[in-house]
């Protein structure tokens, strides 16, 4: 018999915690079998589990008094406050008390503090975010989409091999196609960093690497994992994000400023599915890959239905053992 | 009285050269009181132009047996090719036989060639390639766009103050916003270079700095004029114009899944009308700025109509005189 996942959330995490942080951890036990420790102040969480009725014994709260702000620098902020959600969640982890441990806070916090507490993989120089990014055939995952902002071609070529394995193992995708973040397609295209990568990745073991991926075609879905340093990963993921938001108003205006209010109606649905596709929401959470211990950042303005699909994911993880898988094939 | 202006245009640049680039120039001098030297195959051009009517006297073949192509290494296309379209395009600007020289051809022959040619206004580190982003707005200036993969800090403060007597002189804003390209709003967030950069032009004279863009904001179009990298532009660039065909091609497609055939056809007109604010064919050309004269560089897909109004950006150019202007600026 397979031992239970447990599954340790921040409470304290994400511009709408705890309110949908619970809510997204009361409705994630409804749906499967899992345990889950929930970090933060006892009685904020206290009173917001006291709105829902759930299986009790399938929730526990762990007691954190502190919490680190988004405008907290990093470090210190991991080194002072000790009994924060973020750091008693990733010591929970570190500590073998839960599989994996899922956060909407600061970004920075918790890859600081998953990289002190938790620490890497023996081998990979940086673990890097990954992130599902929704496209035309169904989404490709990009990384790294925001851990290292200043990469050498080496954590490229890592990164390769980690969103391999993990897009094989998650999706089960067979020898997933892997292209390098480039401004043109030929081989000697590019700055200095992806000029470097393309030789190591020309060359490097156990993956489908196809060439390079100008932007352009990224949404097009022609990779399944495409590579590059963390500052172009976060532009591409966040002007994605922007970009669709800004049509959408702007279709919105142009409906508006004419008398299309019936043909709009008319279109609600394929509107609703068109958006469905491109909701970060859908998939919850970005791991943080190349750690010794299961760790999610979910958006910061993750929602129930996103802090519970963040859960889905660290169980999907966590039962697949992607830990190992990638200690294996490095 | 005033001197007519006379542009220079690449006959055989770009994919549907000379078909459009001889329409667009057909078209440009029906509406504008100019001069255009078009500039390639003489056979080829006269073929084209004796498809149409228009006041003769205005359009002047300019005879260049070769053409470099996309796929040809720049510096060397360059030195080769002596008679090929691009080299003596920009031979006229440079000896004044031209006040602007378009191209809708190699991207990379083009700016090689303007260095080489041309030359950097004295003082100017980096020419930068500027492009009109579309925005919710209507658009931010963004540079550079692809130009200079590897930046120093200090070239993206030139960079901005270039942007800034750009905007305010073509397009009559005063005061510019200018902002940096960074993945978080905080100064000190980002890598290396944007860190550095943010320094220079917090302090930088004659720019009205507003601090750094996070590329989510960027479609909203808060800033007036953008900075950053030529990778991270070009990045920009092409993805912004990826995820829109994108976006349109699901639209398409989920409308067409269902039976909203009626519907979609009474949206003709605001679906057109978010089409035209985000077609880059509207504005034409991007202007490679710092050089000792006009430099526009066309999509490589052009047609007619981007190649008329690259043309008339040209004349916009050289009536502001904007070349003195970034040189008294620097």
């Amino acid at each position: 018999m397979d031992k239970k996942v447990v599954i340790a959330l921040d409470a304290m995490g994400g511009d709408h915690a705890p309110v949908e942080t619970v809510k997204g951890a009361v409705d994630a036990v409804q749906e499967l079998d899992i345990t889950i420790k929930l970090v933060g102040r006892e009685d904020a969480v206290k009173a917001e589990l006291a709105k829902y009725k759930f299986p009790k014994e399938r929730i526990q709260i762990i007691p954190a008094a502190e919490v680190i702000g988004t405008d907290e620098v990093p470090t210190s902020a991991i080194r002072r406050k000790k009994d924060s959600s973020l750091v008693v969640g990733l010591n929970l982890v570190k500590n073998g008390e839960a599989d994996a441990f899922a956060s909407a806070g600061s970004t920075g916090a918790l890859l600081t503090g998953s990289l002190l507490l938790v620490g890497r993989i023996e081998g990979v120089e940086r673990p890097a975010l990954g992130t599902c990014l929704p496209t035309k055939k169904g989404f490709t995952f990009l990384l790294d989409s925001g851990a290292n902002v200043d990469c050498k071609a080496k954590y490229l070529e890592q990164f390769a091999k980690m969103g391999s394995v993990y897009v094989e193992n998650i999706f089960g995708k067979k020898a997933p196609k892997v292209a390098l973040v480039n401004i043109g397609a030929e081989k000697e295209k590019g700055n200095a960093l992806t000029k470097e990568a393309y030789e190591l990745l020309e060359v490097s073991e156990n993956i489908n690497f196809i060439g390079n991926i100008e932007p352009r075609e990224i949404p097009f879905g022609e990779a399944d994992v495409v590579v590059c340093d963390g500052f172009v990963g976060n532009t591409i993921l966040k002007l994605s994000e922007g970009l669709a938001r800004a049509l959408a108003d702007i279709v919105k205006e142009e409906i508006t400023a004419g008398s299309y209010k019936l043909a709009a109606a008319m279109l609600k649905t394929p509107f609703k599915n068109v958006k469905k596709r491109f909701d970060a929401d859908e998939v919850g959470g970005a791991p943080f890959i190349g750690l010794k211990s299961l760790v999610v950042k979910a958006h910061g303005s993750s929602n129930a239905r996103s802090i519970k699909n963040a859960i889905k994911q660290c169980v999907v993880f966590s039962e697949a053992d992607i830990v190992n898988k990638i200690k294996n094939n490095l």
